[in-house]
């Protein structure tokens, strides 16, 4: 009965859990079933269940599912399972070309949630009602569970859904028990404060609850997560992680809530990996930078590593092959300066505010008033979503927009004149940069705005850009626009 | 040297204060000062330092002030000082024809600002650069003052600014000083949680403190903010407010979160006051409702007073003639349940969820997909400023944006399909309310929240909303547009 702190459990299923295949699972299931399952950075997600859903699905099984995941998930599902057309509607996020695809033809209703909220939005019956969680873990028990690579909504969800099904998957080490510390909150309106003080604390445990009668089923699988693959930085992606530095080391350098101890969030991808490469070796990796964000990737595991950094927190370990080997192999060497956390934790408006996080998330484009688009192209062609950077952008001391100025090979200007789907507005950006420059908002009235974001721009689109703020400053207006030309650069 | 809970105080000048005139304090200004002034809904702002410039500058002082106020203030800075051409510069948020007309020719540089994050710009400047705070006080003795009728920001901007005045307003009672409860939060990164644990728990004190050696005079005035007027609420108002107490019946009924102990939040105006109205009697009315918002006006007094409201915490104070003295005649029979709260606390995300609180806000336009415009006609001209909504938006368990179906007497639909200006973003609306009905567009995909909006919209422009939808249908995206025709709507 006891879920332990790091290891010392009598194999990976403890106690009377009835083990099941797969298939003999997902055939349980309703057809139009509501799943809570977990995952978070295409990782932790469940592997076997899904599928065998797809697979069925594939047979001819009508699947009518609802979806919700923790974060973005691997191809068992969003591939797999989508493209079999199993799922009906899906939240909050993916990241695979088949469920982007289904989105855009609205073959699945996909709906784009934050990330911070979710656990509340799903524990409490405003978004979803779950029939089953199907959830990833190291280890299990009567009403416990050790998550593996991610915890995400995990602790939400076991609550949240009537039954509970549990993957226990060997290739992932029962040493990740030493990174997770789980803590559930009380319900408003009687719910306490985050009590995790520093971003490193650990006030919680390894284990997720859930009451034991809901145990529906445990799955044993074993296969590791797909592991990422990093592309090295462009010349452009390093010209930007460049500016974002400098403006990093002049908020260390005149901000005292940054300099008292720099901590930062960046997400996954070109951007993240160009800005860690610039971090290491600057002024700022002194040990006693801390990273409170999502997503732990392998730079981030080089600069702790290296003694750059101090901490880092988020909810996910999303690795390259590389980074896997090295966790899994020696989980106790990075545990104690890695924490993973629910991701109403690690995404905490209140948390974030605290520590005085820097934010530092890209964007598909940025108009001339500092209003971002994250989500959609030409106002309508879903990307990913909104993920987390909608609870950072908020809540951030400092909030950080940083994109390359131009998309589609050089031909289109990601600075535009009104952002055609606004995810993040003019209130939450503080700095747009790219690698052309960098315009500080803070304090500048709209036409100001405008004159320094230009200046971003790529030379290229710079006098059209003009040209567009001179008609709209043309007729009055706080934030000058001239609607009727507003999308006349948005195809 | 004490500032008392309640009173006591001996007079309202304590200790060794220097007491100055206005035109002399004006006259000491540097003609190009940052001010941070109190003030919020219009009330508790300065008066006589800000006549006293404008007279200067009526006079030929070529005053280009920067003035940063808690919220909205009232005519003494908003239209004479502004009228006068004294400001050059002007943050959060504005209310009055001057100030509007001023920002929409671009002669006054404003930049909109939400209030839950401002205490924190100005203080850790980010911002501005307060030279003198200028607050409205009902005493003031060495190194603290006790607020009048709002709290907004001045514990931030005394701490922020370098030199401090204080007026002393003898119209405004002394019995004020039970309402405030004044804490004041560290800086990030070590800041600790909010310890308010209740919306009527108090956890401060009255009096706001400052350096004593920042003091550097005191004004004495006798002069009552300017009192709200309140016109009976239209047939509208009154349907719109069914349709959301239908809403918050609704959600007392289902959901636990809210039914466990229903908090409100809802703005100054018709839509507050015909809401208020509908709540009288009501059952929802039943003594456990609960008020978290910003502004306190005549209909919660009311509602208090009528056994229907448990308990009123917010900032500002804004009343009726009436209001004022039935407040000001008895202030001891209001004050146990009723708090004025520094509107970092007031409008903090972090109490808004664990409140649970149900947000209920107008705005200027919705489209079909739940994105809010709040500040700006046709994209470009201001109204007031987005204000503590954003705050409140984005942080409540469940939020409600309720609006007329129509303006301009009927000629032009607030349901659009792109909002021109996005202040509340898609992923932060749950309810769309009108006169016409209720869109609850929680967990529905883009498509199904357009059909459920264009319902909500003025019959006479559902066809064209209809078509507009079919057309934009007519491509993919996971959210239709057909951007060629998107503002065809906005004049």
């Amino acid at each position: 009965m006891t879920a332990p702190r790091t290891a010392g459990v009598a194999g990976r299923v403890n106690g009377d859990c009835p083990v099941k295949d797969a298939t003999t699972v997902a055939a349980g299931i309703a057809d139009d079933a509501t799943l809570a399952v977990s995952g978070f950075g295409s990782v932790g997600d469940p592997k076997a269940v899904p599928r065998a859903l797809a697979a069925a699905a594939r047979d001819g099984r009508d699947l009518a599912l609802t979806v919700v995941s923790g974060g973005s998930v691997g191809d068992p599902l969003d591939t797999d399972l989508v493209a079999a057309g199993g799922v009906a509607r899906r939240y909050p996020y993916q990241a695979t070309t088949a469920a982007r695809t289904a989105a855009n033809e609205r073959e699945l209703a996909f709906a784009d949630r934050g990330i911070a909220g979710l656990s509340d939005e799903v524990r409490f019956g405003r978004l979803v009602d779950p029939d089953v969680a199907v959830v990833e873990a190291v280890a299990v028990g009567p009403g416990w569970l050790i998550p593996s690579t991610s915890v995400g909504q995990t602790p939400a969800y076991v609550r949240a859904a009537d039954e509970v099904v549990v993957e226990v998957n060997d290739a992932q080490p029962m040493g990740l028990s030493a990174f997770h510390d789980v803590v559930v909150r009380d319900p408003p309106p009687d719910r306490g404060p985050l009590a995790v003080s520093a971003p490193g604390e650990r006030v919680g445990e390894s284990a997720v609850r859930f009451d034991p009668e809901k145990l529906r089923a445990v799955v044993r699988t074993d296969r590791r997560d797909d592991p990422y693959e990093f592309r090295d930085p462009t010349a452009t992606d390093r010209r930007i992680a460049d500016n974002v530095l400098t403006v990093l080391e002049r908020a260390v350098d005149r901000d005292p809530v940054i300099g008292a101890a720099p901590t930062l969030q960046f997400g996954v991808g070109s951007l993240g990996n160009a800005l860690m490469g610039a971090l290491s070796g600057s002024s700022l990796a002194d040990g006693e930078l801390r990273y409170y964000g999502e997503v732990i990737q392998d730079g981030l595991l080089d600069l702790l590593a290296d003694g750059d950094l101090a901490v880092a927190s988020a909810t996910s370990l999303a690795l390259s092959v590389d980074g896997q080997d090295r966790v899994f192999d020696a989980p106790e060497r990075y545990a104690e300066d890695v924490v993973l956390r629910p991701s109403n934790v690690s995404n905490a408006p209140s948390l974030i505010d605290r520590f005085g996080v820097v934010a530092v998330n890209s964007a598909v484009g940025v108009d001339l008033y500092g209003h971002v688009n994250s989500t959609h192209v030409s106002g309508a062609r879903l990307i990913n979503g909104i993920g987390g950077s909608v609870d950072f952008n908020r809540n951030a001391h400092l909030t950080v927009v940083a994109l390359p100025a131009t998309a589609a090979g050089g031909d289109v200007s990601t600075v535009v004149p009104l952002a055609s789907h606004v995810d993040h507005t003019e209130h939450d950006t503080d700095v747009v940069v790219t690698e052309h420059g960098v315009a500080d908002l803070r304090g500048k009235p709209p036409v100001a705005r405008a004159e320094a974001i230009i200046e971003c721009a790529a030379p290229a689109f710079r006098p059209d850009l003009r040209a567009y703020l001179d008609r709209a400053r043309e007729s009055s207006g706080h934030l000058p626009h001239d609607l009727s030309t507003a999308f006349d650069w948005q195809s």
